[in-house]
């Protein structure tokens, strides 16, 4: 049931051309906020961030192609991958050959329409399906992108969730793809409706979940939190991305290697079918957590993941590619590793010499000789031997 | 040779009902201390040890049941498996199905008597075969277990074997079973015999023999030793059991999983089949010793263990059951992992820098491009190669 | 082409009968002198090395065998290695049974003629083939050793190559072994022909080349440099010898067994076939720079090992039996071993808190979404991402 609302959730982000800024994540953010308390914040174009700069803002309402007969061969309306995301404004006549020079197709997959971007250098084009492309026509086309790259800002959202503890862990998911739905809409939905069911709850430790563009947006945010009070808070953490796939689960284990949420997450996939593989500087945003200077125990938690199926950054991403039930699971794939983290704390065994008398407590067999009941009993006298502050709940477990 | 005494030392005890306390323990004692240097302690009814409590003692003369013929189905006298352990007195007349509760047996083995306790929780019973209670008839039954349950003490007996230094080896067995050779009376046999060895022999370490009720009696024991420095002379142990069967030998670690204790008896045990496991919080007495409040270096050493054998706490386990051939190879396996622990020290290798001339001091063949011989010289020369003050004998064998 | 130059250097080398003293290593040293800077230290008999002596010195001009009919079967003229190495001087008649206690053969390499030594207990001796020995007949034979053992000195050379850094990569090989190719002129010709090399080019490490006889050589070095302060900028080395014949590399690894140059040679080997083995105190002069007291991270990068092909210590380890290619490849590696090793530092990424923006500088894609060029790019992030302080270039490339 829960897996609709978040196909209904994913559905409803669809049709926004989101991009690293602009109006379409403003629309994706403010739909965010109406489940869960979204801080949105704006920074403004020409912020210096690290080694980067906070890009001018850009917007867009139309873009098409006319072919020779006037005819709409392509048009944004109608799904806006078409366009390079981020494309300079363009209007004008041109012929085929100079044309081409502006368009993206994927010859190996020549019915789908690929996702392209030009964030950091100047540029306008159009994304096609091959078979489409083969058939145009020599004579003069009319290329209109209706787009605006201007000083604005950078637009994020911030979820904040105070727990018991100021140990904090990091939620983050990109809000940067336009109409995709398992690369963003999924990890979007699952970190949106984890928030709702973890704002519910009583919370041992406090959650941040950050609703950002892919590597400019963790940059800012890295930077604008950029001290070691603040950061040294996050005690774990995830990425978020391609969880709505039919695929197995997925991880990505932190820099680090053996972090806390390294084992939490393997402890909670173990005994189902899934993936594990090492970090690497490469991927979602991850990189950013994981740079030497952070070194945040950050890993990345997905199903199948990012460029290892044929549909990931295609036309082909879209809803009928995504399934309620892996929505579903994802969700509580999450929630469960949120409640291995909850209780992961460490007991001290205040009867630490010799074992407690289980018997006196009703806890243990009274007739002995017998062998029943001895897997319950073990794992009490595990718990009671490594009780001993040096082992927490997950050392137990493993 | 040695394996008929032990032999016979076992058959001495077999017939003395023990428990946890009583007169049976301090019976099989007494027998002990013929061989051995015993020191007996009586802790009285009601000492508090930790989180328990030494209990009432308990003593039996007699325990029988009666058909409604009058004839006697089951007798202590025959064997003291019969009665369930630490049974309260009873003498009344009772009609089988009420019976039946009182009753033990096993009916996956259903021709021999199972052992059975109750020793914190007041309760009668009988324990016998499952072929004879499948043919009791109905009627009214005599049952009389002249026991007593009254305050008195816990016994247990200690050898300390003073050697040059402080160090001590911990030797533990279980003194509790009644009528059971494997599990008790071996242990029991190869701990009497190694303590005589050692006290004819020349001693680097100091040894400590704990002949022990199971469980109360190694918490009483370290209640009453409860201080560092006493526990911290504690530099290897062993738990003996089950050392009679024809199975091989099994070691199970310590907790701390690779003291010298655990690298002195896989070095021994080496080049015959043998099982390890590592530490579990269950089993003997180990389980205390290795409570983490003390978390002493206690590993237990055993032939097949506890509850693997269809023997196992059964009428089976009696002296057809145990081999003379496997006590004598125990007893020499625990000797020769004592001679390790003896003979581990660390060396300083006085000439430290390039090797020493062996030729000149006769320890090297004199013609050299030879290769004969060679396996010898490289013995010497890794353990002068490895005598640098952080590797012992034991390192170097490894 | 530089191998056919090392097989000349070698060819031209092979006549001289070499021992651990003498006129024979002076010779060799004088040839290697005209290729490379070489200071040559001559340390006089009875010096105290450690636990050894420097022993007296040896020189040989003639040595042969007349049979009873007065023709010379036997000539030290014709090879070398007729003679017992360190033989006294002899000169008298003797039948066959007494000479045969002063002859060596190998019964299972019945034509070739072994090598023998015996430098520190006085004997003579003559080496033959086992076929020649089987032909031997009765009676009075003429046996020479025109040899004199007197007061002199041992004589070793030493290449000093200095760097920007005082820290210092020992290459070690032994010369003490008359005409033999593979075992010691190969690594003569190595370490000749690398220091060459590295002469010419500029250095960041500096490089001390010992050219000593085996065991009382470099352990004469270690007590003539035993200060820390010396041995401590010792930071990798390696023992150079069997290096011309056909078989694969095989590294036997530091007593450490993880320092750099393990690393660094592993690093270089990788890709092709090769063995690889522990340290142990057996061997070449690794077992000196490994002896406890000093524990220098000294390697043995070798060919096929010594004593396991069969031409080792026999008369068929000449000319033949090594290869122009093999000295050159061997050359080489050694080269690339000192590449890394020169490459190895710990760079800082200046820039550690998230990416630099690669594309801003050209090195990255700039139309996202796409997957080619990530091979180069993830090189790229993985040494931004590891260049922390904590890692140098060959943790990075492992």
């Amino acid at each position: 049931m829960i897996g609709e609302q978040m196909i209904r959730f994913v559905a409803d982000l669809y049709p926004i051309c989101r991009s690293i800024t602009g109006d379409g994540v403003r629309q994706t953010l403010a739909k965010v906020g109406e489940r869960i308390p979204l801080q949105i914040h704006e920074v403004p174009t020409g912020t210096q961030v690290f080694d980067w700069t906070v890009p001018r803002e850009w917007n867009i309402r139309d873009a098409w192609i006319k072919d020779p007969h006037g005819r709409k061969i392509v048009d944004f309306q109608h799904l806006n991958l078409h366009v390079l995301n981020y494309s300079v404004p363009v209007h004008k006549k041109v012929s085929l050959a100079p044309l081409k020079e502006h368009l993206f197709t994927l010859p190996d997959q020549p019915g789908l329409v690929p996702y392209r971007t030009s964030y950091y250098k100047e540029a306008w084009g159009f994304c096609m399906a091959h078979h489409q492309w083969l058939s145009l026509e020599e004579g003069e086309y009319e290329v209109c992108i209706d787009s605006t790259l201007e000083d604005g800002s950078l637009t994020y959202g911030e979820c904040f969730l105070k727990g018991e503890t100021e140990r904090e862990v990091l939620i983050s998911c990109h809000v940067c793809h336009p109409s995709l739905c398992n690369d963003n809409l999924s990890g979007l939905a699952v970190c949106t409706f984890l928030a709702e069911e973890l704002a519910r709850a009583s919370r041992r430790l406090s959650y941040r979940f950050l609703f950002i563009p892919g590597t400019i947006g963790s940059i800012t945010w890295l930077a604008r939190n950029d001290s070691s009070r603040m950061t040294n808070r996050i005690t774990a953490g995830l990425v978020a991305a391609n969880l709505g796939d039919p695929g197995h689960f997925h991880y990505k284990k932190t820099r680090q290697g053996d972090a806390e949420i390294d084992r939490a997450v393997l402890q909670v996939l173990r005994g189902e079918e899934h993936g594990v593989e090492d970090f690497v500087p490469f991927g979602y945003d991850e990189r950013q957590y994981s740079s030497p200077g952070f070194n945040l125990p950050v890993g990345s938690l997905t199903r199948t993941p990012y460029g290892r199926y044929p549909e990931y950054h295609t036309s082909a991403d879209n809803l009928d590619f995504i399934q309620s039930a892996s929505l579903e699971a994802s969700l509580q794939t999450y929630l469960s590793v949120m409640k291995v983290l909850e209780g992961n704390r460490r007991y001290l065994n205040l009867n630490p010499k010799c074992e407690p008398q289980l018997g006196r407590r009703g806890l243990y067999r009274t007739i002995g000789g017998d062998d029943s009941g001895r897997q319950r009993e073990l794992a009490l006298l595990w718990v009671l031997n490594l009780s001993d502050g040096e082992h927490g709940l997950l050392d137990i477990a493993e």
